[in-house]
C-alpha cells in the first residue's frame, strides 16, 4: 500500500520517523474521515483520563471526578461545545483547568486544521495554504470545481505548515482579545494573576466558540460592561466565521468585490441571521419580567444582539435560558441548528448550507436553470451535499431528542434546546444537561461528538466518494410535494 | 389575452357560457396556483357562511356558531384536516352535519382534482386522464421529463371528465367501506338510520383523510372491534396513497414490475414509515399506563399500527394524544410532517419528497452521479423541487409554532404537535387547538390552509416558472457542511 510513497524516497533511507510519516500519509489519503474521527477520539480519551485524576479536581479528599462527568467534560472541551455537567469555575483544580484550557485550544485548532486537511484531500492541484486562501479569493480558475476523481498527497510537513498558520493566527487573535479584556476584569477587583487567567480563559473560550466560564458568576458578572461583552461578541463572531473568511477580511477588507462567493455568502447569511435573531429576541422577550422586562430599551436592544451572537456557537449567556419564553427557546433552537461558517470552530449545519438550500428554492421559484449568488453560478452537486448535511443533522437531533425525552420524561422545550445545543456545539443550556442521569450524559456526549466530527468529516467523506459511472439508466420522474 | 382561444372558435359563436369557459381557461393557464387558491378560498367562505347560520347549530335558542369556530371548522373540513374547536358529534344540527359531510367530499375530491389539473397544466402533451394514468405506468417515454417551457390548454370539458373519474372512484371506495362498517355500528345498538349515517360519515371521513367523528365517543367506541378499525385503516391508507398509486394497484396489481417509479417509491416509503412508526410507538409506549400499558401484546401491537397509520394523515385516534410520552409525540410530529402520497388527500411534505432527499444523500454517499431508484434515474431538478417543498413546510411550521407558543405560553410538546398536525392536515390533537383563544384559532386555520393549498400549488407554481437562460455565469463553489 505504501509502495509508491516509499518508492519516491528509496527503501534504504526508510527510518522509524519515515515509516510513521508514511503510515500517516496512507491513513489520511485512504480514509480522511476515519483519520479525523481517530484524532478526535484519541484527544477525547487522553483528556478524559487526565480529568479523571484526583489531581484534576479542586479540594482535597474528594477523590476523582466520576467517569461520566470527566468524559462529558472532555468531549465538551475537545468538541468546543461548552455544555457542562459540573461547575466549571469551582469543580476543577489548577491542573484540571490547565487541561481544559489546552483542550479548548487543541480542539478549536484541531477542527480548523482538520476541516482544511479534509478539504484538501478531496480536492486537486492546490497546496494546503493555497486551498485555505483559495476560498477567500474570487478568481474562479483557482477554485476547484466538479467531481473529484484523484486524491492529493498530504505530507506531514504540509500539515505542520498549516497547523502553524492556524495556531499563530488563533493565538494572535486570542492575545489581542485577552489584552482588551484585562482592564474590565481588573476593574471587578480581581488581582493581576487571576485577571490574566480569567481574560486568557475568556479569550480562548470565546474565539474557539467553546463558551466555558472561568469565574463562578459567568458573563453575568460583566453585565454592566459593554466593552467586555462587545469583545466577547467580536471574538465569538470572528471564530464562527472560519479562517477562509477571516483571511479574506484581513487581506482584502478594502475591496469587498474581490471576495469569493464563499466569503460573501458566509458574511451575508451570518449577518442576516444575526439581525433576524436579535429582532426576534427583542420582540418576543421585551416584556418578559425574568429576562429583558426590567431593562432599558438600549440595554434590551444590546442584549438581544448579544444573545443572537451567542446562538451562532458561542454559548455564553447573561440570562438564564430556562427563563426565556418557549417561543424564544424555539427561535434559539433554529439559530443554533444553523450554526456558523464552514471550516470554523462553530458547529451546526453551517450558514452556507442553509444559504444553498434557499438559493435552490429561489432558483426553483424563478425557474432559473442554475443556483446563482453574487453573479456566480453555484454547481448543482453542492445542493446534494447540503441536503446530506441537513439530513445528517436532523437525524442526530431527532434520535437524540427522542432518547433523552424517553429517559427523562422532560419537557420538549428543554430537551430539544439542549440536544440542538449539543449537536451544534453551541453550549447554551436550560439546565437540563447537568441534571441528566449518567446514561443521558453519554447520549449527549455522543450527540456532541457526532455534531462536531460528523459535520466536519461528512462533507469530505461524501465528496471523496465521487466516482464515474459508465452507463446511464433510463430517466423517470416521480411526483413530489 | 383570450385572442387565440377565442380565435379558434370564432368571435361570432361566443356565448355567455363560452366567455366563462374562456375566462376559466385563461385563469387556469395564466396562473394555475392562483386558480387553486381561489377555488379553496371560495369553498371555505361558502362553508363558513353556511356553518355560521343558527340553522347549522344543534339545539334551539343557542344562536349561531361564533365566526372563529365556524371559520375554523370550514377550513378544517375543506382542507380535510380534521382538527376541531367544537365537539363535532354534538355541536352541529343535521343541516350543519350535511354541510360538513358534503364539504369533506368536495374538499377531498377538490384536492385530488386540483393536484391533477395543476400537474397537467405544467406538463406537455398528455391528456388529463393520460396524465393521471401516466404516473402509475412504467413506460418512461410516456412520462414527461425535463423543464417545461410551454403550457397545455385545459378545457372545462377535460376538467369535468377528470372530476367524474375522481368522484366515481371516490364514491365507489367510500360506499364499499360504508357497507363494510354497517354491521359493526349496528352491533353497538344504533338504529338503522343512525348506523347508516355513522358508517357513511366514517367512510368519507376516513377515505378523504379528514378524521372527523360523527359519534360522541369517537373511534374509542369501536376499540374492541378489529374489523371496524381495520376498515378505517384501509380507507385511510388508500386515501393517503393518492389516485396515481390506487389506479396502478387496481390495473396492474398482478405485475408489480410494471409499476412506475412513482408508485414503487410511494409504496416503499409509505410502508417503511408505517412499520417504523409502529415499532417506535410499541417500544416507547408499551409500558405507559395511560396508553398501551394495560393492553395485551397483540392489542398493543395492533394499536401501534393503527396509530402509525393515522399519522399519515387520517387523524383518528383510540387513545388521548395528551397521554402519550413526549418521545412518542415527537415521533408522531415527524411522521405527520412527512404525510402521505402526492396527489392524494393526505397532507405533509409527501413521502416521495422525503424519499428524494434520502436518494440524494445516498447517491452523494456512493459518489454516484445521479439519484437512482428501482433501476431508474431520477432527474436532478426534482431535488430542487423537494428542497423547496421542505423549506416551505418547515417555515410554516416554525413561524406558526413560535406565534402560538408566544400567544399561549403552552408547552412545546403540545404546540408543535398541533401545529404540525394542522400543517400536514392530519387532525390528531393534544387538545390544545380547542382551548386556543380566537386569534390562535385563526393562526391555526391559516396553517391548515397553507399546508393544504400550499403544498398542492407550490410544486405546480415552481414547475410552471421554468424558463431558459441565454447566458451562463462563471461557476464558483462555496464550502458547505
Ligand atoms: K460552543
Ligand atoms: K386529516
Amino acid at each position: 500500500m505504501t509502495s509508491n510513497t516509499v518508492g519516491r524516497r528509496g527503501p534504504a533511507r526508510r527510518s522509524w520517523l519515515g515509516g510513521l510519516r508514511d503510515a500517516f500519509d496512507v491513513l489520511v489519503k485512504s480514509s480522511p474521515s476515519r483519520f479525523a474521527i481517530l484524532v478526535f477520539a484519541t484527544l477525547i480519551l487522553i483528556t478524559t483520563a487526565l480529568l479523571s485524576l484526583p489531581l484534576a479536581r479542586a479540594g482535597s479528599g474528594n477523590g476523582g471526578t466520576p467517569l461520566y462527568d470527566a468524559f462529558f467534560t472532555a468531549v465538551s472541551t475537545i468538541c468546543v461545545t461548552g455544555l457542562t455537567t459540573v461547575d466549571m469555575a469551582t469543580h476543577w483544580s489548577p491542573f484540571g483547568n490547565t487541561i481544559i484550557f489546552i483542550g479548548m485550544n487543541v480542539g478549536g485548532m484541531g477542527v480548523l486544521t482538520l476541516a482544511s486537511i479534509l478539504g484538501l484531500v478531496v480536492s486537486r492541484r492546490l497546496g494546503l495554504r493555497a486551498k485555505l486562501m483559495a476560498a477567500s479569493d474570487t478568481n474562479p480558475s483557482r477554485v476547484h470545481a466538479g467531481p473529484v476523481s484523484e486524491r492529493q498527497a498530504v505530507r506531514l510537513g504540509e500539515v505542520g505548515g498549516l497547523l502553524v498558520t492556524v495556531a499563530v493566527s488563533t493565538l494572535a487573535i486570542e492575545a489581542v482579545v485577552m489584552i482588551g479584556m484585562m482592564p474590565s476584569v481588573l476593574a471587578k477587583g480581581y488581582d493581576f494573576g487571576l485577571s490574566l487567567w480569567y481574560s486568557a480563559y475568556y479569550a480562548v473560550s470565546a474565539f474557539t466558540n467553546t463558551g466555558f466560564n472561568p469565574n463562578p458568576l459567568g458573563p453575568v458578572e460583566f453585565f454592566d460592561d459593554y466593552w467586555f461583552q462587545s469583545l466577547m461578541m467580536l471574538a465569538v463572531f470572528l471564530g464562527s466565521l472560519g479562517f477562509p473568511v477571516i483571511f479574506a477580511l484581513l487581506r482584502t477588507w478594502k475591496s469587498p468585490r474581490r471576495w469569493g462567493v464563499h466569503v460573501k455568502l458566509t458574511l451575508t447569511t451570518t449577518i442576516a441571521l444575526w439581525v433576524a435573531g436579535a429582532v426576534a429576541f427583542l420582540v418576543l422577550e421585551y416584556n418578559n419580567p425574568k429576562t429583558y422586562g426590567g431593562l432599558s430599551f438600549v440595554k434590551t436592544f444590546y442584549e438581544a444582539f448579544f444573545m443572537s451572537t451567542m446562538t451562532r456557537s458561542g454559548g455564553f449567556s447573561t440570562i438564564e435560558m430556562a427563563d426565556l419564553y418557549g417561543s424564544s427557546l424555539l427561535v434559539t433552537d433554529m439559530l443554533m441548528f444553523v450554526g456558523g461558517g464552514s471550516a470554523s470552530t462553530a458547529g451546526g449545519i453551517k450558514v452556507t448550507t442553509l444559504a444553498v438550500l434557499f438559493l435552490a428554492a429561489y432558483a426553483e421559484a424563478r425557474g432559473a436553470p442554475a443556483m446563482e449568488a453574487f453573479g456566480r453560478r453555484i454547481p448543482r452537486d453542492i445542493l446534494r451535499l447540503a441536503v446530506s448535511v441537513v439530513l445528517w443533522g436532523a437525524t442526530i437531533v431527532a434520535v437524540s431528542t427522542v432518547i433523552i425525552t424517553q429517559i427523562t420524561k422532560s419537557a420538549l422545550d428543554f430537551v430539544l434546546f439542549d440536544v440542538i445545543s449539543a449537536f451544534a456545539t453551541c453550549g447554551l443550556s436550560t439546565g437540563l444537561t447537568e441534571s441528566l442521569p449518567p446514561e443521558g450524559k453519554y447520549v449527549m456526549a455522543a450527540t456532541m461528538f457526532m455534531g462536531r466530527v460528523g459535520t466536519v468529516t461528512l462533507a469530505a467523506a461524501l465528496a471523496a466518494a465521487q466516482k464515474r459511472q459508465l452507463f446511464r439508466r433510463p430517466e423517470e420522474r416521480p411526483i413530489v410535494g
